[in-house]
Formats: C-alpha cells, structure tokens, sequence
C-alpha cells in the first residue's frame, strides 16, 4: 500500500517545523510541489530550503507540477470549488500511479497546518473515491498562521473564557458576524478588511508572517485599517504576492 | 531587562516541538513549572520528558510552584478568573524577582499554543501592569489541540470556505450557536456535549491527544455521544484527569 504524507510545515519560518514533520519529510521518497501561481518561485524557494536543511536521507526526488487553476470568474463559488478539486485529484492520482511504486511513500508540503483552508486532505479523499489508486494518508499537525500570528503579537487569541470565529475574508465582507469578542480572518484579498474599516474593532494584523518579510500591525480599525491595506497594496505590487491574515478584536471588549 | 519565554510545547506529543521551540528551551535558565491539581504529576513528568531530551545546555534550573487554585463555587465566573489571575500575577512577580537575575532568561512551558485557551500571556501583562518586575516577553507558537485533533482524524478544520466556531464546553451548554457547519470545542467537563446529544451532527473526538493513551471516536453524535461521555468518566476516573477536544460538523453539511 503507498503511503501519502501530509505534512504541516508552519507558517513561513523554516523553524516552525516539528520533529514529527522531521522525521515524516525523511521518510518520503517523493515530495509533490504543486506550483501555485505568482507567489510559487518564493514558496517553492522556502519548501526547497526546508528540504536542505531537514532531509539528511539522500536520494529523494521531488516533483514538480502546475496545480489547475480555480476559474474565479465563476459565478457560483462552490461548484467552481468543485471543479478545481476533481482537476487536481485527476492529477494527484496520475501522479501517484507514475512515481510511486506499490509501496511507495510520498509526501505534500502543506504551509500552516493541514486543516485550515487547505484543500489537500479534500482533494486525498477525492482521488480515493475514485478508486484508481489505494493509498494511506498519514497527517502530520503544523504552526499554523493564526498561531503565528497570535505569537508574533504576544496575544491570547480568545478572551477569557470567549468564543472565535475563524473566517474568510470573503464571508466577512458578505456580513459581519456580531456579538463575538473575536473574529479570526484568513484568505482576505482585502474585501473583508475594507468591509470593517468602520467598526469599533482592533485589528492585530501580520503579513509574511515568519518570514524575514513579517509585516506587523496593530490597533484601532478605524486608525490604522487603511493603511494596512495601501501597505499590503505596495506589499503585494513589490513582491508580487501577499499572505497575510489577522484578528478582530470588539472594542471594548464584550 | 529580563526574558521571559512563553513555550508552546505542542499537544502532548514531544515529537510535536518544534525547532524554535527547542532553541528557546535552550537559552532559558530557569523553566517555572506550575502545579495544577489532578493532572499535575503526569503533565509534569511529560515536561521533564521534552526537558530532558531537548535541552543540551547543562546548568538549568526547575521552578516548581503551587498554582493557586480557581474558586469554582463563584457565581460570576469572570470575577472568579480575575481574582485567580491576580493571584497568579503575585506569585509570578515573585519568582521573577527571586530566580531570575536582572538579565536572566525564564521561560513558561505551556500545553498546545500560548495562545488558545491559556492564561499565561495574560498574567504576564498583568505583572508587567504591575511594576513591580520589568520584563521582554517572547512567544513560541506550537502545536496546539485542535490541530493534533484534525491531524489524529486525517480531516480539515472548515468545510469548504467555511468559518469554524472555536469555543467552550460552558459556552456551548448556554447557547448552541446556529448556522454553522463547523464548532471546534475545548475545555469541556462534558456539559456542552451532554447538551448536544440530540443534534444532527457529526463528532470528531479526541482524548489525551499525541499520547500513548490517545483516544479517538468519529461518528454521528447520535449515535456515539452517550457513549463517548461514558468513556471520558471511566478514563478520568482511571488516570486522576481527562484533557479532550471535539469538532461537530452538521449533517448534512451546510
């Protein structure tokens, strides 16, 4: 039976790696890197940084592969999804079939952690429904960006004894979730923030977080909500991609 | 100026450290260890456990403390954790000023991520209100319960662009949030689940998570509910404590 690893490897700094993931990375015959538009050559620089410095078994190989894109012209987001991910699980198992023999152990970098807003454990289940490889699928927990950014602020991510919401930028733009101390948001192209630039908010905000890039905002929404996104306008236009994620925070607090 | 480090050591695993973490255990002099009731001794031995295997620099010294107890017969629970945090900010601000030079390094070695659910970061800034001792604080993000959770599940936190609900078991006991197809659940003595054993839901449970003792349950909450509480009384009575963390899902999903 070939064996899947799905490896977290934290948030952007080689450091966040575990020993767990370690020893997973060195146990892989083949690592898979999906290329994934204008931030790959900076991603896939740092994947291949972490494969350096933390494989000491030689003779791995990695392959590379363009991941389909996502038609974001599609009017309806989940069935766009949909198609994106039967696109990838295709080429998932034609990867497997080709690089990997019966017994073989492969593995996918993931940024963060597996389980949030990742759709590699989704598009696994997928090329298994589809019945033309078996496999094993073995996870192995990282950082993720909430907790490094949490850290880079030295803040507790929940008030005491509250609640958080965990969000996309995309559906806190649609409607602001009310009566919560904190919301959490990540993939936010900037619609989400600007939808809030009015709120009685603080914001904790961190871009390239565990990078040497790491851009670090904190306070009043209304203060300093616009300049963060004219910074991440620049961020973005500079380096030619932008992850960042932050937190809201009621003022005063619930 | 002193150093203090607060450590997330992951989520009971010692494979879960991670590189950062591990150089952090390394430049700290003193590691305070606060006591904390029934689970106290095995969690101590775990920390000693990555103490041991991790650090390589001799010479460091071990704080036990005995942490002072939450009055849990409070009615107002906010004033109850506010009275056990000035408490706990006491007797930080003393070990600070007796174990630490005026440019020692200590550090806190904290379960999951410093960030969720721990009240460390907090006290810290209410010894530093306090003025009695000046200190740097530095946070280590680690692996924290619910990702070991999603991880030991081999599944994603959010269903497909979805927001995710990270909450409490008392929280969950008051008020079943609506509209969600996702709620993440820490910190409960079985109350929030005992008030959801009629829902349609899926359960994701995970107890003494990266443990030898790691147990795991999936399934409708219907179904395994009942009996997922019947397992955490009998395993908490056999071990003295019982640390566990659940996802539900909505069936069918949102």
């Amino acid at each position: 039976m070939r064996t899947i690893l799905v490896i977290g490897i934290g948030a952007g700094n080689p450091d966040h790696m575990t020993v767990e993931a370690i020893a997973a990375l060195n146990r892989a015959e083949v690592l898979f890197f999906l290329d994934k538009g204008e931030q790959a050559a900076d991603l896939i620089r740092l994947r291949e940084e972490i494969c350096t410095r933390f494989i000491k078994k030689p003779g791995y190989r990695i392959i590379r592969a363009d991941s389909p894109k996502r038609d974001a012209t599609r009017a309806d987001y989940k069935s766009g999804v949909a198609d994106w991910h039967e696109a990838r699980a295709q080429l998932f198992a034609r990867m497997f079939t080709d690089e990997l023999g019966e017994d073989g152990i492969g593995a996918f970098l993931v940024w963060g952690d597996p389980s949030l807003y990742d759709s590699t454990l989704r598009i696994l289940d997928q090329v298994r429904a589809g019945g033309t490889v078996g496999f094993e699928v073995e996870v192995i927990p990282g950082i993720s960006a909430l907790h490094a950014l949490t850290a880079a602020h030295r803040i507790p991510l929940n008030a005491i004894g509250e609640p958080v919401l965990v969000t996309t930028g995309r559906r806190l733009a649609e409607r602001f979730p009310e009566g919560l101390s904190t919301i959490a948001v990540l993939l936010d192209d900037g619609t989400g923030l600007a939808s809030v630039l009015g709120g009685e908010l603080d914001i904790y905000w961190g871009a390239y977080l565990g990078t040497p890039d790491q851009m670090l905002r904190a306070g009043p929404v209304r203060e300093i909500g616009a300049a963060i996104l004219e910074d991440r306008r620049v961020a973005r236009l500079r380096k030619g991609w932008i992850m960042d994620t932050y937190l809201l925070r009621r003022r005063p607090p619930i």
